[in-house]
């Protein structure tokens, strides 16, 4: 019987943990009572099993959980559902980790360009990647693409979408392709544009055909509000393309940041990984963007490593810094923070560029 | 400029409210330092605007932030993205509620048949709804079959799926409606079978199809994880079907479950809402339970009012009790402890149906 394996951390008491876990196992299970279930296959096979439970300290436990890989079938919101669905509504419990059979891993089949292909496409050789945002929300397409341009002749790798662009009336999707492409064509700079894809599976369908036919190659998605089956479709109908998920709507704590970006976002296919830096706009400790960038490059079932992407209030003077933190496999982005060098936005981006570049790893 | 307007709960002191909630209205709309914005009209009608701030006590304060409609444009991912995305990622605030200009709300459209609707296909009158589940997970289609008979001469209203229950190989989807329509056929009762979707949005769609064509018109599904803008697209297609909305993965605490429940899946067409009943396998409390029911059934832009479920545990033996509490508008939902009757199960779903109908409001 294959099975996968869940790691939860639960606040507890010693005495109740042993009945929690074996209710988290029910729970991600068969969700009733035993006594009432006939079938001994049932209760061998599907039923989860507690298989540990160690004690953390400060009241809280590790429960490692087996459950049955058949219970969730090739399907990533399935999985997740299985992974964490009912007791996502339980305040005490954290999906802390899980382990896959090399064949779910294999079925979902991991980035499709990955680190090694982010940088070739920005001729980078073993160097740090730089990204940049478009921003604010309410520009048209032309001015966003005369900030996009200004961005490229600075020397930046990637331009992305704030996450918070989407299809709005004052900057439709495809227009604003066309538009940013044009401008960075004419600039004779390598930048890629990776616009921001959002809506049900078939607006994000027609926006891939929009950024293709604008030759686009690398994409923005925001896998937790498009839904995880839809975004793993998306990866496997187009193996062309790089994507990079956003965290947006991923919650703070309810499922561990290093397991749901460096795990189960790579799983599915993500080429890189957009996640708040610590001192930045955002609370993630040094601890939990060390592990999310760590298990995204680690070596895990022959995936490709995906690029962590640290951001979120950062600036050029953090540069040195974060690359003395994460090293060279990472791809830093400064978005507000080259805006607000307007009228020397292409010179504030080109020393960005030149900070990454002229860093020695000590 | 149309607005819609967000209500965060946020853990602060005081001295630090009001530039935190500052925070929030900035990284809900352009992300960006206000210093960098060229635009007069960016600033004026794109930027959030904090609107009040009051202490709730506690250390816990209400911030209230208008932000502009255009931004979420007409999609419901967008939507929520714009609501709590990248605050979601943010330990200290909670999304607790939000309001619409009628023409969003109207946009999305509400419940196909809401309270009414579902009471009419029971036959119900004006009584509360009865529901039970299929389960455990691990059974096959015709296993599953009959219990879904003998929950029907029972005389139970509603049999939905265990939310485990996907497309797996010990269960296919198409062949469970199959074999569950035709044991309701032939039961001659009256239940409707309300089987659960899972999967991308061709999935969902082609299992919707499977349904239909097994003479089903009421189905369970599970936005948050397939997606808002997905679970919007299925409605809008098929005004015919009603829809029990499941709550996994909505997370115990960081969005306000009347908010969610209550207001945006019912705005986007659930019929029907399954949430955890207090004093059951989960922690929400009665007050929590009390808000989901009222939200969902409140006078709100006109929509229809969408079923309460409370479930989880829920036992014969509380039947008296929750309909003390939520009056008859309600569909009690009682699946493990109905199915640990094992060989008196269409005996105990009879007493279970029995006691709603001959329950009198106080």
């Amino acid at each position: 019987m294959s099975r996968f394996h869940a790691i939860y951390h639960v606040r507890s008491d010693a005495r109740s943990i042993e009945a929690r876990a074996q209710a988290i196992a029910v729970e991600q299970s068969v969700e009733m009572p035993l006594s009432a279930i006939e079938d001994q296959s049932i209760l061998d096979e599907i039923v989860g099993k507690v298989e540990a439970i160690s004690d953390l300290g400060s009241g809280t436990f590790a429960v490692r959980i087996a459950l049955a890989r058949a219970t969730a079938g090739n399907d990533a919101g399935q999985l997740i559902n299985m992974l964490f669905g009912n007791t996502s509504l339980q305040e005490d419990a954290v999906l802390q980790d899980a382990e896959f059979p090399d064949d779910v891993v294999a079925a979902f089949g991991g980035p499709n360009t990955g680190l090694a292909g982010l940088r070739d496409r920005a001729g980078a050789g073993e160097r740090a990647l730089t990204c940049s945002a478009l921003k604010p929300q309410g520009l048209s397409p032309a001015r966003l693409a005369d900030l996009a341009a200004r961005f490229a002749c600075g020397g930046i790798d990637y331009i992305k979408d704030d996450h918070g662009l989407a299809d709005q009336s004052y900057s439709p999707f495809a227009a604003r392709c066309e538009a940013v492409a044009k401008a960075l064509r004419e600039s004779g700079a390598h930048a890629r544009y990776v616009p921001s894809l959002t809506g049900d599976l078939d607006a994000l369908r027609a926006q891939i055909a929009a950024a293709k036919s604008a030759g686009i190659d690398t994409v923005m998605v925001q896998p937790m509000i498009m839904g995880l089956s839809n975004f793993s479709r998306l990866v496997a109908e187009n193996r062309d393309l790089a994507f990079f998920a956003h965290p947006t709507l991923a919650g703070a704590a309810r499922i561990a940041p290093p397991f749901l970006f460096g795990k189960v976002f790579r799983m599915l296919g993500a080429d890189a990984l957009v996640f708040p830096n610590h001192g930045g706009r955002f609370g993630y400790t040094p601890e939990t963007c060390r592990a999310i960038a760590g298990t995204a490059l680690a070596e895990w079932h022959g995936l490709k490593p995906a690029v962590p992407v640290p951001a979120g209030g950062m600036t050029i003077h953090r540069v040195a810094e974060m690359l003395d933190f994460y090293g060279s496999e990472v791809m830093l982005l400064i978005g507000g923070a080259l805006l607000e060098a307007r009228e020397r936005l292409t010179q504030e981006t080109a020393a960005f560029v030149e900070t990454v570049k002229g860093y020695r790893y000590g």
